[in-house]
């Protein structure tokens, strides 16, 4: 018995290892298609420069959508079709000023209004800067916030080595500050944009209104402005106009663009990759998400060129409007859950387009394993690094419908920040080999996943 | 005796565990002094901006090892010196250029004459093109070469990952296309240049003559014209003129800049960590090697200002002339074994200042396997990868003549191609928090080496 349980223990390892070069060699593939003959690259200049900026309900997100859809069909996956969802309609509605005055002088800053924010107009909004680090300051100074401009002043922590820790810790001051300074009557508040960039250009982002308050206009402002205000407020007082114009039109219809590859195994059991459509305006959109979307594009071409027939149904999703309300994730999630359709894996590309570390998972400490266990055949591409704990705004709704384990594709992450939802997010910032390698490790993990399951 | 072996294992368990964190923990203080105090991007921006190119012999080269010295100075090192030896000086003499005419019509390519190459002079050479893709393809056409100019269009092999196996593969058409042309009669070569770029800068770099041929004017073209030659040559014959102007003055004086850490138990084994100094002409020499610099100069910055008194003498060196003779590695290698110095280890960093992939180490698979158990404690920071092969051009003597284990610093490698020996590779090419997370873990791991041997 023991005897043979050592020749099936060999047994076992000849099929493991002839399996896993099976795998290498096939992963291999799927590289030398991307590298020699990626077409990522080609769909981002088009989708960048010829699109441009294309936030929830602009005219860009439709023909974005209709872009979408034509190179989904040029690609002849089993279906192609746009998948209608509501979408909020913000509109920044003219350009964002904010004039800062010390003394007799004047200084212009560089701001952007922030995302879904209600603008002060024409006439704008005065008052002086109250400047605090953090909540627990303006808790502090409650009670001198009437009529002033409140100005969050919280850096990026320099020391959490993944930088989207440090937007973690940081983004809530974005998101709630302006509710928060008006729960004390400020009129205007400042954000130090969330970036840890070396530049002066602001960056942009939703913020969420507490409707128990005012919404009063609110701005990010770079970061070179940001250390100079709070230089300056040493020195004395400073008083800001700000002029900004947001607004927002009715909700209007956005798709979701969705490919699909039908499975020949398990036709009702789907596997989703996706990234988002829609970016903020006063940039390209590249690496956010401009990126996430062409590599998506790029794993039906893969799958396809290779004559791949997946075991699974393979859905490719573009969607709409992840930047500020998420309405494409949560449609995809309910029609999937109403249609009864089982999701056992979804993948986001949603971190930017730079080199490949790996992927970060949502799931069982068993799923985290399996994924752990394919990172030697990964590794040689870039894809070292497993984490737990990932995935992506829009495919989060599927794992709160269904429990679906989702991971986001985690490229290094020190470049992000320096031109998220700022002007300098375009498409001369991507690296084509970067962009082809996330494309890679993704149809790899995906080719993984289809075949063993998860 | 087994329950003795047993305590004594756990005992052992508990003293591994116990190092690991105190050195995890000293590794943590490293980061955290560069990623929030650190110096090297700020001297990065004076080396780049106020210095700027400085190939050997050039007044620039001078003004480098002057900033060098001061800045070593002003850290307070054990001690500073220049270590004198003689470089090179070869000039580029003018601007390059280069028109193709086909038919009755002319264009103007974007060359730049190979560094080590003899000029033209203002009459130019001039010659009808013969492209070809290999040596194999020239010694095919060698009967077909005499008064023409040899276009070797060999392209990187995208099928690489690691980008400096691609050039490995193709920087021989650079290094010696030019003398093998000339052996057949050419008048002069032109060379696709060592890039995987998507624009058209050309990219300079040494050639080597063969004494035993006539030394012809050869230029790098950009991958873009590049390409437009391969077409054009397929529709019909291409001449082309090339002017060029580069020449040797006379040897001139140069200097390897050193500061020293006097090791407390063993003194005359040394650690030596170091950059190159000089850089080509046509740019700023960020990323080659500027960041390898001031990467080396932070080190001795963060020793210093954490009060870390090594066991080892350790050794930051700025070194003279590699980009076109490595005189200044030699001369270290050889005075260093002069002097009886036993060099245990040297690392150097000078594949661009991009986020950390790890080390990739030439020794003992002993020392391999040492490097590889570090690789848990750099990890968090990136350093998640350890290679065989790897070292430097100047530290590579050190190997030659004491046999040291030398080891490379391996960023990430997309990027460095598109602007190694190109104008483009300039200051703002370089993200300030990918240059610290280099010397984040360069720090970490000659602390270990210090502490632990190799």
């Amino acid at each position: 018995m023991k005897k043979c349980l050592a020749t099936l223990a060999v047994l076992g390892l000849v099929f493991v290892s002839h399996a896993q070069t099976e795998d290498s060699i096939f992963i291999r593939r799927i590289a030398d298609e991307i590298l020699l003959n990626g077409k990522a690259y080609d769909d981002l200049r088009v989708l960048t420069k010829q699109i441009g900026g294309r936030l929830a309900g602009s005219p860009q997100m439709v023909k974005a959508e209709q872009w979408g859809l034509k190179v989904f069909q040029s690609l002849h996956p089993d279906k192609a079709w746009l998948q209608e969802c509501m979408v909020p309609h913000w509109v920044r509605g003219g350009k964002d000023e904010a004039t800062a005055s010390f003394g007799k002088q004047k200084k212009s800053l560089d701001v952007l209004a922030l995302g879904n924010s209600m603008g002060s107009g024409s006439n704008g909004v005065s008052g002086k800067v109250v400047e605090v680090k953090t909540f627990q300051e303006l808790e502090a100074k409650k009670d001198q916030l009437k009529g002033k401009i409140v100005f969050y002043n919280y850096p990026f922590n320099q020391r959490f080595i993944h930088t989207f820790e440090a937007y973690g810790d940081a983004v809530g001051y974005r998101g709630a500050g302006a509710s928060q300074a008006a729960k004390y009557g400020a009129v205007g508040a400042i954000v130090r944009s969330m970036s840890e960039s070396t530049d002066n250009n602001p960056h942009t982002g939703a913020l969420r209104y507490d409707s128990n308050y005012k919404m009063i206009p609110a701005v990010a402002v770079g970061l070179k402005d940001a250390d100079w205000l709070d230089q300056q407020l040493k020195q004395g007082s400073v008083a800001i106009t700000m002029k900004t114009y947001g607004h927002f039109l009715p909700d209007t219809i956005g798709h979701n663009v969705i490919a699909e590859l039908k499975g020949s195994q398990f036709p009702n059991e789907y596997i989703t990759i996706g990234g988002h459509l829609d970016s903020w305006d006063p940039a390209e959109g590249a690496h956010d998400d401009g990126t996430g979307v062409v590599q998506t594009i790029e794993l039906l071409r893969v799958f396809k060129t290779l004559g791949y027939h997946p075991k699974h149904s393979i859905r490719f999703v573009l969607f709409a409007n992840e930047e500020n309300g998420t309405r494409g994730g949560q449609k995809y999630a309910q029609e999937a859950t109403a249609n009864k359709e089982r999701h056992i894996f979804a993948l986001e590309s949603d971190e930017g387009g730079f080199t490949p570390r790996g992927f970060s998972i949502t799931g069982t400490a068993e799923q985290f394993q399996k994924l752990k266990g394919w990172q030697s055949l990964l590794c040689p591409y870039g894809g070292c690094e497993t984490e737990n704990g990932g995935g992506g705004s829009d495919i989060g709704y599927l794992n709160r419908e269904q429990k679906t384990a989702v991971a986001g594709y985690m490229p290094d992450s020190q470049r992000y920040f320096d031109l998220h939802h700022a002007r300098n997010d375009v498409f001369e910032a991507v690296n084509k080999r970067e962009l082809e390698l996330g494309a890679v490790n993704m149809a790899a993990l995906i080719y993984l996943v289809d075949k063993y399951g998860l």
